[in-house]
């Protein structure tokens, strides 16, 4: 995943896109392997685009498809994938629409109508400029629930292997007090992975140990292992989380 | 920055040290140019660590410095910068004292000592292990809390530039009906950049036009600008934002 904008390396803006595509692609049984985070600077989307779309089977880009002078992912993707830009006759129509009674179609307005040349439309439900498909290249909006809605359509249509699922064990525990539990029940399992992520709450130490696995049998054997190793060493032990 | 986990790329955990260290960066005038997410992998990190070091004055990672046996960071870092891994005296002395009344040190706490062979530790007034500095590279924890203190220990430590001022004007307009005012004001004005950040909000379309620059004269005068270009097209435009 590629997130394009000045605003989240600012600061100013929280980004929230990675989140909510991370979980999307789970559902799809696609792992997100890598973020980069980069400016609205051109050189920089190229080389992020060229590298992410080589290595992994898809790549999502969120920001700088918006009309203003700052949004420059359009222009950049296409020239990452070495193709020109056109303006999309679909995309054009659907503006033409959602514009009609807003004022009409301008040239800013239309510079959403922008793609690589070959690209596919994503359906956007909200606010009328469409997301980017070329290859394996997706292009979405950088408002999260814009993307949530592009992310709707797009369900179902990749290709994805078998779903990631997770269990949660949490303790109140240090989890320095269990580390080799933890590590003894990974090793002991294939095929799964135990994240260890501490917190402090009303003045106490306590852990969530995630489990993951593509497989529901493990990831049940993994729980009831883990708890009953847990509770050998006198700690209470919660399936589910704290 | 370096943000390290599986936590993030799973969806599980929204990452919030991307914005905190941004904002705190700028204070010190230091911009933020990329970051990269990765997993708890060791072969991703060096490559990471490596690509980013070379190219950034100042390179922060995120995560994984814990007891458990998925925290790789030291390890990881180590294997970057071609140096070994020690026990640093000072962290241990700081890990005895923290755990003295909380069951003592043990192996898996002990790991917490470890760093990069010629690192300088950084304190952690909340918990204990320190995050850890060897040339450009600043290991700061996963829990922003404890980052949040690492940074004040940093405050005015780094070398920076001109901290980077910003101004906000705000209009309840579409950004695409003054994309033009926008691009034309940015280009009429040296050192600045205008980024165009659109909301819904009450059932309406507004933007936040946000001005950054080094220069506090130049953020005074490319707002006076905007807000006249705006007003002449008969918008309101509200300084600081809506």
């Amino acid at each position: 995943m590629l997130v394009i904008g000045d605003e989240i390396l600012s600061g100013r803006t929280q980004d929230k896109n990675v989140t909510q595509i991370a979980a999307w692609l789970n559902v799809q049984g696609i792992r997100l392997r890598e973020v980069r985070i980069v400016a609205d600077d051109v050189d920089a989307i190229v080389e992020a685009v060229n590298t992410l779309r080589a290595r992994n089977d898809y790549l999502f880009t969120t920001g700088g498809i918006g009309p203003t002078h700052d949004d420059i992912t359009v222009d950049a993707v296409a020239q990452a994938l070495g193709v020109g830009v056109v303006i999309h006759p679909d995309a054009r129509a659907i503006l033409e629409g959602y514009y009609a009674a807003r004022g009409g179609l301008n040239d800013a307005r239309l510079r959403m109508a922008r793609v690589p040349d070959g690209a596919s439309l994503i359906p956007n439900r909200m606010s009328g400029a469409p997301g980017i498909q070329l290859g394996n290249v997706y292009i979405m909006a950088g408002v999260p629930s814009i993307t949530a809605g592009m992310l709707d359509a797009l369900t179902g249509t990749l290709e994805g292997g078998l779903p990631v699922l997770s269990a949660t064990v949490g303790c109140w525990v240090a989890e320095s007090e269990i580390a080799d539990l933890l590590a003894t029940t990974e090793r002991l399992h294939d095929d799964c992975q135990i994240g260890s992520y501490p917190f402090f709450r009303d003045g106490r130490v306590g852990a969530n140990f995630v489990i993951r696995s593509t497989s529901a049998d493990i990831l049940a054997d993994v729980s009831t292992a883990l708890i009953a190793g847990l509770t050998a060493q006198g700690r209470d032990a919660v399936a589910g989380g704290i």
